[in-house]
Protein backbone atom coordinates (compact mmCIF):
# COMPACT_ATOMS: atom_id res chain seq x y z
CA UNK A 1 0.00 0.00 0.00
CA UNK A 2 0.95 3.34 -0.94
CA UNK A 3 1.03 6.34 1.74
CA UNK A 4 -0.32 10.01 1.43
CA UNK A 5 2.39 12.65 -0.37
CA UNK A 6 3.02 15.58 1.66
CA UNK A 7 2.75 19.06 -0.70
CA UNK A 8 3.95 22.28 1.10
CA UNK A 9 2.74 25.28 -1.06
CA UNK A 10 5.56 28.48 -0.76
CA UNK A 11 7.35 26.95 2.13
CA UNK A 12 9.66 30.08 3.65
CA UNK A 13 12.90 28.63 5.59
CA UNK A 14 14.23 25.76 3.84
CA UNK A 15 14.86 24.78 7.69
CA UNK A 16 10.65 23.84 7.80
CA UNK A 17 11.04 21.56 4.34
CA UNK A 18 14.18 19.56 6.45
CA UNK A 19 11.92 19.71 9.44
CA UNK A 20 8.79 18.58 7.57
CA UNK A 21 11.31 15.77 5.63
CA UNK A 22 12.54 14.45 9.16
CA UNK A 23 8.96 14.49 10.16
CA UNK A 24 7.79 12.60 7.51
CA UNK A 25 11.29 9.92 7.65
CA UNK A 26 10.19 9.34 11.13
CA UNK A 27 7.18 7.89 10.20
CA UNK A 28 6.92 6.17 7.34
CA UNK A 29 5.82 8.78 4.89
CA UNK A 30 8.39 9.34 1.59
CA UNK A 31 6.80 11.42 -1.08
CA UNK A 32 7.23 15.02 -0.87
CA UNK A 33 6.08 17.92 -3.01
CA UNK A 34 7.32 21.15 -2.96
CA UNK A 35 5.34 24.49 -4.66
CA UNK A 36 7.10 27.43 -5.20
CA UNK A 37 9.00 27.96 -2.25
CA UNK A 38 10.33 31.31 -1.67
CA UNK A 39 14.11 30.60 -1.41
CA UNK A 40 14.27 28.74 -4.76
CA UNK A 41 15.27 25.06 -5.09
CA UNK A 42 17.11 22.82 -4.41
CA UNK A 43 17.76 24.50 -1.34
CA UNK A 44 20.82 23.05 1.09
CA UNK A 45 19.44 24.94 4.34
CA UNK A 46 16.23 22.13 3.59
CA UNK A 47 18.93 19.35 2.76
CA UNK A 48 21.01 20.30 6.45
CA UNK A 49 18.08 19.87 8.30
CA UNK A 50 16.96 16.98 6.72
CA UNK A 51 19.86 15.06 8.14
CA UNK A 52 18.54 11.13 7.81
CA UNK A 53 16.00 12.66 5.28
CA UNK A 54 18.09 14.10 2.84
CA UNK A 55 16.91 11.41 0.23
CA UNK A 56 13.44 12.56 1.20
CA UNK A 57 14.69 16.33 -0.01
CA UNK A 58 16.28 15.12 -2.94
CA UNK A 59 13.42 13.07 -4.35
CA UNK A 60 11.02 15.78 -3.93
CA UNK A 61 9.44 17.23 -6.90
CA UNK A 62 9.12 20.86 -7.73
CA UNK A 63 6.00 22.70 -8.91
CA UNK A 64 5.50 26.04 -10.31
CA UNK A 65 1.59 26.12 -9.04
CA UNK A 66 -0.51 24.20 -6.77
CA UNK A 67 -2.78 22.79 -9.31
CA UNK A 68 0.07 21.19 -11.77
CA UNK A 69 1.26 19.82 -8.04
CA UNK A 70 -2.01 18.14 -7.40
CA UNK A 71 -3.17 17.11 -11.12
CA UNK A 72 -2.93 13.18 -10.14
CA UNK A 73 -4.02 13.49 -6.60
CA UNK A 74 -7.67 11.88 -6.23
CA UNK A 75 -8.47 13.30 -2.98
CA UNK A 76 -6.82 16.48 -1.22
CA UNK A 77 -6.62 17.34 2.56
CA UNK A 78 -5.95 21.08 3.51
CA UNK A 79 -4.54 21.66 6.82
CA UNK A 80 -5.78 24.42 8.64
CA UNK A 81 -5.49 25.91 12.29
CA UNK A 82 -9.15 27.21 11.59
CA UNK A 83 -11.82 25.08 10.87
CA UNK A 84 -13.57 27.36 8.56
CA UNK A 85 -16.97 25.76 9.05
CA UNK A 86 -17.95 28.58 6.37
CA UNK A 87 -16.58 26.27 3.56
CA UNK A 88 -18.79 23.23 2.83
CA UNK A 89 -16.19 20.88 2.94
CA UNK A 90 -15.31 17.87 4.68
CA UNK A 91 -14.02 18.57 8.34
CA UNK A 92 -11.28 15.93 9.79
CA UNK A 93 -9.50 15.66 12.62
CA UNK A 94 -6.00 13.77 12.61
CA UNK A 95 -7.03 10.52 13.77
CA UNK A 96 -10.11 10.60 11.48
CA UNK A 97 -8.17 11.51 8.84
CA UNK A 98 -5.89 8.79 8.95
CA UNK A 99 -8.50 6.21 9.16
CA UNK A 100 -10.33 7.54 5.97
CA UNK A 101 -7.16 7.64 4.04
CA UNK A 102 -6.46 4.40 4.80
CA UNK A 103 -9.68 3.28 3.19
CA UNK A 104 -9.08 5.81 0.38
CA UNK A 105 -5.70 4.12 -0.52
CA UNK A 106 -7.03 0.81 -0.29
CA UNK A 107 -9.63 1.77 -3.27
CA UNK A 108 -5.90 2.89 -5.30
CA UNK A 109 -6.82 6.55 -4.97
CA UNK A 110 -3.69 8.75 -4.14
CA UNK A 111 -3.99 11.38 -1.64
CA UNK A 112 -2.01 14.11 -1.01
CA UNK A 113 -2.10 16.26 2.38
CA UNK A 114 -1.43 20.30 1.91
CA UNK A 115 0.71 22.78 4.39
CA UNK A 116 0.78 26.25 3.65
CA UNK A 117 3.39 29.08 3.97
CA UNK A 118 4.65 29.55 7.23
CA UNK A 119 3.59 32.89 8.04
CA UNK A 120 0.07 33.20 7.17
CA UNK A 121 -1.47 29.37 6.34
CA UNK A 122 -3.51 28.13 3.62
CA UNK A 123 -4.79 31.27 1.70
CA UNK A 124 -8.56 30.81 1.42
CA UNK A 125 -7.98 30.10 -2.70
CA UNK A 126 -5.75 26.92 -1.97
CA UNK A 127 -8.50 25.49 0.18
CA UNK A 128 -11.26 25.95 -2.05
CA UNK A 129 -9.50 23.14 -4.28
CA UNK A 130 -9.06 21.30 -1.47
CA UNK A 131 -11.79 18.35 -0.71
CA UNK A 132 -11.25 18.00 2.78
CA UNK A 133 -9.71 20.13 5.58
CA UNK A 134 -7.63 18.48 8.33
CA UNK A 135 -7.82 20.29 11.65
CA UNK A 136 -5.15 19.58 14.72
CA UNK A 137 -7.26 19.94 18.00
CA UNK A 138 -5.32 22.71 20.16
CA UNK A 139 -5.89 24.98 22.59
CA UNK A 140 -8.20 27.20 20.33
CA UNK A 141 -6.64 30.39 21.74
CA UNK A 142 -2.93 29.01 20.87
CA UNK A 143 -3.74 27.43 17.99
CA UNK A 144 -0.35 28.46 15.87
CA UNK A 145 1.85 25.13 15.02
CA UNK A 146 4.23 25.36 12.29
CA UNK A 147 4.13 23.18 9.39
CA UNK A 148 6.90 20.88 10.80
CA UNK A 149 4.94 20.53 14.24
CA UNK A 150 1.81 20.01 11.68
CA UNK A 151 4.13 17.19 10.02
CA UNK A 152 5.09 15.19 13.07
CA UNK A 153 1.23 15.22 13.82
CA UNK A 154 -0.23 13.48 11.19
CA UNK A 155 2.79 11.54 10.33
CA UNK A 156 2.46 10.17 13.97
CA UNK A 157 -1.45 9.34 13.53
CA UNK A 158 -0.30 8.44 10.57
CA UNK A 159 1.98 5.89 11.81
CA UNK A 160 -0.06 4.42 14.76
CA UNK A 161 -2.64 3.67 12.41
CA UNK A 162 -0.28 1.53 10.02
CA UNK A 163 0.46 -0.25 13.21
CA UNK A 164 -3.27 -0.91 14.52
CA UNK A 165 -4.01 -2.00 11.05
CA UNK A 166 -1.46 -4.69 11.46
CA UNK A 167 -2.35 -5.72 14.23
CA UNK A 168 -5.95 -6.08 13.41
CA UNK A 169 -5.09 -8.15 10.32
CA UNK A 170 -3.20 -10.59 12.25
CA UNK A 171 -6.17 -10.91 14.80
CA UNK A 172 -8.39 -11.31 11.86
CA UNK A 173 -6.89 -14.27 10.51
CA UNK A 174 -8.28 -15.81 14.02
CA UNK A 175 -11.52 -13.41 14.09
CA UNK A 176 -13.31 -12.54 11.29
CA UNK A 177 -15.51 -9.47 12.14
CA UNK A 178 -18.97 -10.51 11.15
CA UNK A 179 -20.45 -9.12 7.77
CA UNK A 180 -23.02 -6.71 7.28
CA UNK A 181 -25.63 -9.98 6.37
CA UNK A 182 -24.79 -12.18 9.52
CA UNK A 183 -25.46 -9.08 12.09
CA UNK A 184 -28.64 -8.13 10.01
CA UNK A 185 -29.55 -11.91 10.39
CA UNK A 186 -29.29 -11.73 13.81
CA UNK A 187 -31.27 -8.54 14.18
CA UNK A 188 -34.34 -9.48 12.01
CA UNK A 189 -34.09 -12.59 14.27
CA UNK A 190 -34.23 -10.67 17.10
CA UNK A 191 -37.05 -8.73 16.65
CA UNK A 192 -38.74 -11.15 15.37
CA UNK A 193 -38.78 -12.89 18.59
CA UNK A 194 -38.77 -9.73 20.36
CA UNK A 195 -42.20 -9.08 18.48
CA UNK A 196 -43.46 -12.21 19.15
CA UNK A 197 -43.18 -11.55 22.79
CA UNK A 198 -44.31 -8.14 23.32
CA UNK A 199 -41.21 -6.93 24.31
CA UNK A 200 -41.66 -3.38 22.55
CA UNK A 201 -44.47 -1.85 24.53
CA UNK A 202 -46.26 0.14 21.49
CA UNK A 203 -45.30 0.42 18.07
CA UNK A 204 -44.96 4.47 19.04
CA UNK A 205 -41.71 3.16 21.39
CA UNK A 206 -40.21 -0.04 18.96
CA UNK A 207 -38.47 2.45 16.70
CA UNK A 208 -36.44 3.84 19.40
CA UNK A 209 -35.91 1.15 21.37
CA UNK A 210 -35.16 -1.25 18.69
CA UNK A 211 -32.62 1.62 17.28
CA UNK A 212 -30.90 1.87 20.85
CA UNK A 213 -30.72 -2.27 21.07
CA UNK A 214 -29.41 -2.64 17.53
CA UNK A 215 -26.59 0.04 18.93
CA UNK A 216 -25.71 -1.82 21.97
CA UNK A 217 -25.17 -4.49 19.70
CA UNK A 218 -23.63 -2.67 17.35
CA UNK A 219 -20.86 -0.76 19.60
CA UNK A 220 -19.57 -4.30 20.77
CA UNK A 221 -17.95 -4.79 16.63
CA UNK A 222 -19.03 -8.40 17.32
CA UNK A 223 -17.12 -11.20 15.27
CA UNK A 224 -18.78 -13.74 12.97
CA UNK A 225 -18.63 -16.09 16.19
CA UNK A 226 -20.00 -14.16 18.31
CA UNK A 227 -23.03 -13.75 15.93
CA UNK A 228 -23.09 -17.51 15.95
CA UNK A 229 -23.14 -17.52 19.42
CA UNK A 230 -25.72 -14.97 20.05
CA UNK A 231 -28.74 -16.34 17.42
CA UNK A 232 -27.94 -19.94 19.18
CA UNK A 233 -28.52 -17.93 22.55
CA UNK A 234 -31.31 -16.43 21.34
CA UNK A 235 -32.98 -19.81 19.85
CA UNK A 236 -32.26 -21.76 23.33
CA UNK A 237 -33.90 -18.48 25.22
CA UNK A 238 -37.00 -19.25 22.50
CA UNK A 239 -37.36 -22.85 22.54
CA UNK A 240 -40.77 -23.41 23.37
CA UNK A 241 -40.88 -27.15 24.88
CA UNK B 1 -7.46 19.50 37.63
CA UNK B 2 -3.75 20.07 37.35
CA UNK B 3 -1.73 19.01 34.26
CA UNK B 4 1.39 17.06 33.90
CA UNK B 5 4.79 19.45 34.50
CA UNK B 6 7.79 18.93 31.58
CA UNK B 7 11.24 18.76 32.33
CA UNK B 8 13.74 19.31 30.25
CA UNK B 9 17.53 18.12 31.83
CA UNK B 10 20.47 19.51 30.32
CA UNK B 11 18.58 21.25 26.91
CA UNK B 12 21.36 22.85 24.47
CA UNK B 13 19.47 24.94 22.09
CA UNK B 14 17.61 27.88 23.84
CA UNK B 15 15.46 27.93 20.44
CA UNK B 16 14.25 24.16 21.58
CA UNK B 17 13.85 25.06 24.93
CA UNK B 18 11.49 27.94 23.04
CA UNK B 19 9.66 25.65 21.08
CA UNK B 20 8.63 22.83 24.03
CA UNK B 21 7.04 26.11 25.49
CA UNK B 22 5.21 26.60 22.17
CA UNK B 23 4.07 23.51 22.13
CA UNK B 24 2.95 23.22 25.93
CA UNK B 25 0.95 26.90 24.97
CA UNK B 26 -0.83 24.82 22.13
CA UNK B 27 -1.79 21.70 24.48
CA UNK B 28 -2.84 23.75 27.62
CA UNK B 29 0.34 22.21 29.63
CA UNK B 30 2.08 25.55 31.44
CA UNK B 31 4.41 24.17 34.27
CA UNK B 32 7.75 23.43 33.02
CA UNK B 33 11.32 23.09 34.74
CA UNK B 34 14.54 23.10 33.11
CA UNK B 35 17.67 21.42 34.84
CA UNK B 36 21.06 22.29 34.29
CA UNK B 37 20.76 24.06 31.14
CA UNK B 38 24.04 24.12 28.76
CA UNK B 39 23.96 28.04 28.10
CA UNK B 40 22.35 28.82 31.52
CA UNK B 41 19.48 30.71 32.45
CA UNK B 42 17.79 33.10 31.57
CA UNK B 43 18.04 32.10 27.92
CA UNK B 44 16.93 34.91 25.04
CA UNK B 45 16.80 32.49 22.19
CA UNK B 46 14.32 30.58 24.49
CA UNK B 47 12.24 33.41 25.00
CA UNK B 48 12.03 35.04 21.56
CA UNK B 49 11.33 31.62 20.35
CA UNK B 50 8.64 31.09 22.92
CA UNK B 51 6.47 34.40 21.24
CA UNK B 52 2.90 33.98 22.84
CA UNK B 53 4.50 31.08 25.16
CA UNK B 54 7.01 33.22 26.89
CA UNK B 55 4.79 33.65 29.93
CA UNK B 56 5.96 29.43 30.44
CA UNK B 57 9.42 30.66 30.06
CA UNK B 58 9.52 33.49 32.35
CA UNK B 59 7.67 31.21 34.96
CA UNK B 60 9.74 28.77 34.35
CA UNK B 61 11.58 26.77 37.48
CA UNK B 62 15.79 26.37 36.94
CA UNK B 63 17.26 23.40 39.31
CA UNK B 64 21.08 22.27 39.39
CA UNK B 65 20.36 18.58 39.70
CA UNK B 66 17.24 16.46 38.52
CA UNK B 67 16.59 15.07 41.94
CA UNK B 68 16.05 18.58 43.15
CA UNK B 69 13.49 19.26 40.45
CA UNK B 70 11.90 16.18 41.03
CA UNK B 71 11.76 15.92 44.77
CA UNK B 72 7.94 17.04 44.96
CA UNK B 73 6.80 14.39 41.89
CA UNK B 74 5.33 11.63 42.62
CA UNK B 75 5.32 9.71 39.36
CA UNK B 76 7.87 10.29 36.69
CA UNK B 77 7.83 9.74 33.34
CA UNK B 78 11.09 9.76 31.12
CA UNK B 79 10.61 10.01 27.30
CA UNK B 80 12.82 8.06 25.27
CA UNK B 81 13.69 6.55 21.87
CA UNK B 82 14.69 3.64 23.17
CA UNK B 83 12.00 1.36 24.93
CA UNK B 84 15.19 0.05 27.09
CA UNK B 85 13.10 -2.97 27.63
CA UNK B 86 15.90 -4.45 29.92
CA UNK B 87 15.11 -1.51 32.44
CA UNK B 88 12.18 -3.04 34.84
CA UNK B 89 9.86 -0.56 34.56
CA UNK B 90 6.49 0.51 33.14
CA UNK B 91 6.04 0.88 29.29
CA UNK B 92 3.89 3.22 27.63
CA UNK B 93 2.70 4.75 24.66
CA UNK B 94 1.76 8.49 24.77
CA UNK B 95 -1.82 7.55 24.32
CA UNK B 96 -1.64 5.40 27.04
CA UNK B 97 0.17 7.42 28.68
CA UNK B 98 -2.06 10.62 29.14
CA UNK B 99 -5.17 8.02 30.40
CA UNK B 100 -2.59 7.34 33.09
CA UNK B 101 -2.32 10.44 33.94
CA UNK B 102 -5.49 11.61 34.10
CA UNK B 103 -6.46 8.85 36.87
CA UNK B 104 -2.89 9.87 38.55
CA UNK B 105 -4.31 13.26 38.77
CA UNK B 106 -7.32 12.16 40.12
CA UNK B 107 -5.53 10.96 42.89
CA UNK B 108 -3.96 14.32 43.31
CA UNK B 109 -0.48 12.73 42.43
CA UNK B 110 2.12 15.42 40.88
CA UNK B 111 3.26 13.92 37.49
CA UNK B 112 6.05 14.71 35.49
CA UNK B 113 7.45 14.02 32.20
CA UNK B 114 11.72 14.04 31.88
CA UNK B 115 12.85 15.00 28.40
CA UNK B 116 17.08 15.03 27.96
CA UNK B 117 19.22 16.81 25.76
CA UNK B 118 18.97 16.91 22.16
CA UNK B 119 22.32 15.14 21.27
CA UNK B 120 22.36 12.35 23.31
CA UNK B 121 18.40 11.58 25.14
CA UNK B 122 18.01 10.71 28.48
CA UNK B 123 21.38 8.54 29.87
CA UNK B 124 20.75 5.05 32.11
CA UNK B 125 21.19 7.53 35.42
CA UNK B 126 18.18 9.91 34.44
CA UNK B 127 16.05 7.14 33.69
CA UNK B 128 16.43 5.03 36.35
CA UNK B 129 15.00 7.75 38.67
CA UNK B 130 11.73 7.44 37.05
CA UNK B 131 9.11 5.32 37.05
CA UNK B 132 7.95 4.87 33.83
CA UNK B 133 9.47 5.24 29.98
CA UNK B 134 6.95 6.67 27.26
CA UNK B 135 8.51 5.97 23.82
CA UNK B 136 6.89 7.24 20.81
CA UNK B 137 5.75 4.83 18.31
CA UNK B 138 8.01 5.86 14.84
CA UNK B 139 9.55 4.18 12.19
CA UNK B 140 12.47 1.59 14.31
CA UNK B 141 14.99 2.95 11.79
CA UNK B 142 14.08 6.24 11.93
CA UNK B 143 13.32 6.97 15.53
CA UNK B 144 15.27 10.06 16.15
CA UNK B 145 12.67 13.12 17.10
CA UNK B 146 13.60 16.55 18.58
CA UNK B 147 12.61 17.38 22.13
CA UNK B 148 10.25 19.58 20.84
CA UNK B 149 8.54 17.49 18.47
CA UNK B 150 8.38 14.76 21.41
CA UNK B 151 6.87 17.54 23.69
CA UNK B 152 4.21 18.32 20.47
CA UNK B 153 3.02 14.51 20.32
CA UNK B 154 2.90 14.26 24.06
CA UNK B 155 0.81 17.68 24.28
CA UNK B 156 -1.46 16.76 21.50
CA UNK B 157 -2.40 13.45 23.26
CA UNK B 158 -2.74 15.34 26.09
CA UNK B 159 -5.42 17.25 25.02
CA UNK B 160 -7.16 15.01 23.02
CA UNK B 161 -7.83 13.39 26.71
CA UNK B 162 -9.09 16.09 28.26
CA UNK B 163 -11.34 16.75 25.03
CA UNK B 164 -12.40 12.86 25.27
CA UNK B 165 -12.81 13.35 29.75
CA UNK B 166 -15.22 16.41 28.80
CA UNK B 167 -17.29 14.86 26.45
CA UNK B 168 -17.54 11.49 28.34
CA UNK B 169 -18.68 13.76 31.29
CA UNK B 170 -21.37 15.76 29.28
CA UNK B 171 -22.60 12.10 27.85
CA UNK B 172 -22.57 10.58 31.39
CA UNK B 173 -24.83 13.30 33.10
CA UNK B 174 -27.31 11.64 30.27
CA UNK B 175 -25.98 8.19 30.28
CA UNK B 176 -24.58 6.70 33.64
CA UNK B 177 -22.29 3.44 32.67
CA UNK B 178 -23.96 0.07 33.94
CA UNK B 179 -22.41 -0.56 38.14
CA UNK B 180 -20.91 -3.78 38.59
CA UNK B 181 -23.76 -4.84 40.37
CA UNK B 182 -25.99 -4.48 37.03
CA UNK B 183 -24.18 -6.25 34.78
CA UNK B 184 -23.18 -9.03 37.45
CA UNK B 185 -27.44 -8.73 38.17
CA UNK B 186 -27.68 -9.34 34.53
CA UNK B 187 -25.37 -11.98 33.80
CA UNK B 188 -26.45 -14.14 36.52
CA UNK B 189 -30.31 -13.73 35.35
CA UNK B 190 -29.18 -14.90 31.84
CA UNK B 191 -26.75 -17.42 33.15
CA UNK B 192 -29.69 -19.05 34.47
CA UNK B 193 -31.81 -18.41 31.74
CA UNK B 194 -29.51 -20.35 29.55
CA UNK B 195 -28.87 -23.21 31.41
CA UNK B 196 -32.34 -23.87 31.78
CA UNK B 197 -32.90 -23.91 28.05
CA UNK B 198 -29.72 -26.33 27.94
CA UNK B 199 -27.72 -23.84 25.97
CA UNK B 200 -24.12 -24.30 26.98
CA UNK B 201 -23.58 -28.38 24.82
CA UNK B 202 -21.88 -29.17 27.82
CA UNK B 203 -20.25 -28.58 31.23
CA UNK B 204 -17.23 -28.76 29.87
CA UNK B 205 -17.44 -26.51 27.43
CA UNK B 206 -19.70 -24.22 29.14
CA UNK B 207 -16.81 -22.03 31.19
CA UNK B 208 -15.32 -20.68 27.42
CA UNK B 209 -18.32 -19.81 25.67
CA UNK B 210 -19.85 -18.36 28.82
CA UNK B 211 -16.96 -16.06 29.26
CA UNK B 212 -16.90 -15.48 25.59
CA UNK B 213 -20.52 -14.49 25.86
CA UNK B 214 -19.94 -11.95 29.06
CA UNK B 215 -16.80 -10.58 26.96
CA UNK B 216 -19.39 -9.51 24.20
CA UNK B 217 -21.34 -7.66 26.76
CA UNK B 218 -18.28 -6.32 28.19
CA UNK B 219 -16.40 -4.85 25.59
CA UNK B 220 -20.10 -2.70 24.93
CA UNK B 221 -19.39 -0.57 27.66
CA UNK B 222 -23.18 -0.91 28.65
CA UNK B 223 -25.40 1.85 29.83
CA UNK B 224 -27.11 1.47 33.22
CA UNK B 225 -30.23 1.89 30.51
CA UNK B 226 -28.95 -0.65 28.25
CA UNK B 227 -28.63 -3.40 30.92
CA UNK B 228 -32.07 -2.67 31.86
CA UNK B 229 -33.20 -2.87 28.16
CA UNK B 230 -31.21 -5.97 27.92
CA UNK B 231 -32.69 -7.50 31.13
CA UNK B 232 -36.35 -6.82 29.58
CA UNK B 233 -35.17 -8.60 26.55
CA UNK B 234 -34.61 -11.76 28.76
CA UNK B 235 -37.89 -11.38 30.46
CA UNK B 236 -39.73 -11.32 27.36
CA UNK B 237 -37.53 -13.82 25.40
CA UNK B 238 -38.31 -16.46 27.99
CA UNK B 239 -42.03 -15.58 29.26
CA UNK B 240 -44.17 -19.40 29.10
CA UNK B 241 -47.61 -18.42 28.01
Amino acid sequence: MTSPTIILIRPQMGENIGAVARAMKNFGLSELRIVAPRDGWPNEKARDMAVMAADIIDNAKLFETLAEAVADVNYLYATSARSERNMRKSHFAPREAVATMNQQLLENKKIAVLFGPERTGLINEDVAICDAILTIPTDPVHSSLNIAQSAVILGYEWWIAQEHMKAAQAANEEEQPATREELLGYFDALEEALDQTYFFKSEAKKPRTWRNLRATFLRAALSSQEVHTLRGMLVALTKRD
